[in-house]
């Protein structure tokens, strides 16, 4: 008895046409981190578990797929797996039965690359990522095990100028993929911690940013009630309130900003490096939301989040910052960056549901020579061999003795736009018919011909 | 104390420069097969443990990379989980400690896909991948745990010319990465069969197969030896050594071939295979050698091995044969097919060692604009902004303040050749210094002329 195949829930098997979908979007992404200076990086999908541990607060740790050891019968192994099984039992880790992990993100690796690596990287060091990554999450509509990562960082360098370029990045992305009417949301997290100071609450910036975060799920008053569960005082959450209430134009916001918290010396340097990322994004889709607080910690300039155009429900398609040290974790310390992500997934689906893929992404093979009988197909494989030489996809039907109708499915299924026929009454003409399956229209074209035929149609 | 980071036995990290070469010869790889109508598929790095389990042979399955359930400390799963490990530590498996595991090969998870989707495909089903692969084999020098495998194969056909193809795509892949003098050797493995019956031996068919293919690397007289140690009779072996003489060009082995196995029904058959391959290769480098016998069991017609070219050490780059069966582990019989392998390793080093690698491959960023204060970065930043646009890869040095030296250093390790110089002088008289950072040479380029030099240069 043998089971049906199957694959592990929440992974994915590729098809031609989601693969030329998926390269499409990876592919514009990856000419613009080119046009701006980034080169590829590639690190493995195994980690020393010990790397990963600890780095992503005690929820992620438990939805790292670990790898087992290899070899635990082997005698010499045996007593200490034993014991070290007890410890997984209690929800620790032991390298006698696990010394490897799956990769989480490409964020902590690059870190451990960086650290490697330092004394021989030149600086500022730009580089981009495109790899999978592994979590042990409940699968769910648009939430993968497996699922691939698409990130920019620069490291080794302050200059604001970094943190324009990836707001200049996502614009030129965007619009490269016709999403016209996509939204970048920035902030400083400088300008958080000018609230919590301005609350005398420096102490809480972190439930104050937690909670501020939620905003975009939920209404203002289960903010506000959030926050007077953990302790915040009817004053504070009053001036957040006020805060959370700025709106208007991108000016109107700073103005108003100014107006509330323009006293804090976190302002003032919050400010400028919005200031710069607008002087030189005029014109393009930033929007100034001083609501805008990323989850994670360790960002502590600029943040960005891009979303989809309104008209598709589906929220964020990226996101990223500047932080201030990306390697201490690794024993290297003072390399600050600034990096960014895309969802890759998700700007998928925004694309399908916008019918935005261009149609002709879809063509690789350019004609079916029809198997029209043994002698024929070698006459046709031999017109076929000149084809490829010139750079034209073809192929023939290699089944014996198959009907025309099965010919034509194989075409259709395979989106071949054309079918070459070469009969014997053809091979004694010298040309073939050629006909153009999306149309219907029958060409008859001389074997000289074919390859100028197929490079003008 | 933080140790210092490293990665795991066998895995590597892949700078852009490596990126670049890798990508060069995945390219080619992948333009040649699409070239003959074959498309991309890719399957997830998991697969389930019992999808893998008992196809690759006992070594083999302890090979194999397994991930250690998550949640294992979880209530309900915890007595489960203890009986489960016992069950590893006695070499077994258990789906309570283990469900999942890293695929091992392309093979096995494309034959997994095909018995799941044989219904919607539409046969014969041309797919390439190019994926990632894991093995916990000892590392060695070119040997590791984790590296790139490069098949195609087509199912659903028994037609020769796809065996033909294949010879083909060897040809113009080798050729278009320079490797004008690789070999390919090919055999049928029903050749291989007839040897076994005239042997009156059709019973010991692996054993004769096992030991005919250590000849690479042990003389004829070891083989001998093995054969008899075997069971092998005087008389088996001294046929099998007259078969192993066979030599001279294609036409003559075969002719020798004739003389000495032309009675057995298998050599007809086998040599049919072989020299539809010849007719539609002359003039390429194929190679009949009736001593290929490839390991693997399940081939049952034409078998391939490309070999480097001979100035290298190097062996074989790549392999492949015609198989008769590739679902049937699966519940899904008569799916015939054939398919190759290119070793991407190997041809990397090759290509290394003859310097092979295209010298343009490494540039990226065509210019690097200096930072000369300020004022002058603003300006070169839009200057930078048009030739972006033009599709010109740029990048502004992003430190202030820092040192010509630097900035000339940086340039010359990220491979950059050209370096833009921006002064308030020049700003003021519209003009800039562009410097070829290989020559030396210097240029006076007005804005305006810019991105006609770089398209130029």
């Amino acid at each position: 008895m043998i089971n049906k195949p199957s694959i592990p829930q929440g992974t994915r098997d590729f098809s031609a046409q989601t693969i030329r979908k998926r390269n499409y979007i990876l592919n514009t992404i990856k000419t613009v981190f080119e046009l701006y200076g980034f080169q590829p990086l590639e690190t493995p999908a195994m980690e020393n578990l010990e790397t990963l541990m600890g780095k992503y607060g005690d929820e992620g740790d438990k939805l790292i797929f670990k790898i087992l050891n290899n070899g635990l019968n082997n005698e010499k192994n045996i007593e200490a797996a034993k014991a070290g099984f007890e410890k997984v039992l209690e929800g620790k880790n032991s390298v006698d039965v696990t010394e490897r992990a799956l990769k989480y993100d490409l964020t902590i690796p690059f870190a451990r690359y960086v650290a490697m690596n330092h004394t021989k990287l030149s600086f500022p060091f730009k580089r981009y990522q495109i790899q999978p990554v592994w979590r042990a999450d409940r699968p769910q509509k648009g939430r993968y095990r497996e699922f691939t990562q698409c990130d920019a960082d620069v490291v080794g360098s302050y200059s604001l100028m970094n943190d324009v370029e990836f707001a200049l990045i996502y614009d030129e992305v965007f619009n490269r993929l016709g999403l016209f009417d996509y939204e970048l949301k920035i902030n400083s997290r400088k300008i958080l911690s000018a609230l919590a100071r301005a609350c005398n609450a420096t102490d809480k910036l972190v439930v104050i940013t937690t909670a501020i975060d939620k905003l975009d799920k939920v209404s203002v008053n289960k903010v506000k009630a959030e926050l007077s569960e953990k302790g915040l005082t009817e004053f504070q959450i009053e001036l957040i309130e006020k805060y959370i209430a700025i709106s208007g134009t991108n000016e109107e916001k700073v103005e108003q900003l100014i107006n509330l918290l323009g006293k804090m010396p976190e302002t003032k340097r919050g400010l400028e490096e919005i200031k710069k990322i607008l002087q030189h994004t005029a014109g393009k889709n930033v929007v100034v939301d001083f609501t805008l607080a990323r989850g994670l910690n360790y960002y502590t300039g600029i943040i960005y989040e891009a979303k989809a155009p309104a008209i598709v429900q589906m929220g964020s398609i990226g996101g990223g910052g500047r932080y201030d040290d990306l390697t201490g974790l690794f024993g290297v310390p003072d390399i600050p960056g600034v990096g960014i992500s895309f969802g890759v997934d998700r700007i998928y689906d925004v694309l399908e549901e916008l019918k935005l893929f261009p149609e002709n992404l879809q063509v690789s093979t350019k004609a079916l020579f029809f198997n029209m009988g043994e002698t024929e197909s070698n006459f046709a494989f031999t017109v076929m061999q000149k084809l490829r030489k010139a750079g034209v996809a073809c192929e023939l039907f290699h089944i014996e003795e198959t009907k025309i109708a099965k010919q034509f499915r194989y075409a259709e299924d395979k989106k071949i736009p054309f079918a070459v026929i070469i009969g014997s009454k053809e091979i004694e003409q010298n040309y073939c018919q050629v006909k153009n399956l999306a149309t219907g229209e029958q060409h008859v074209v001389i074997f000289e011909n074919l390859i100028n035929f197929f490079n003008n149609n």
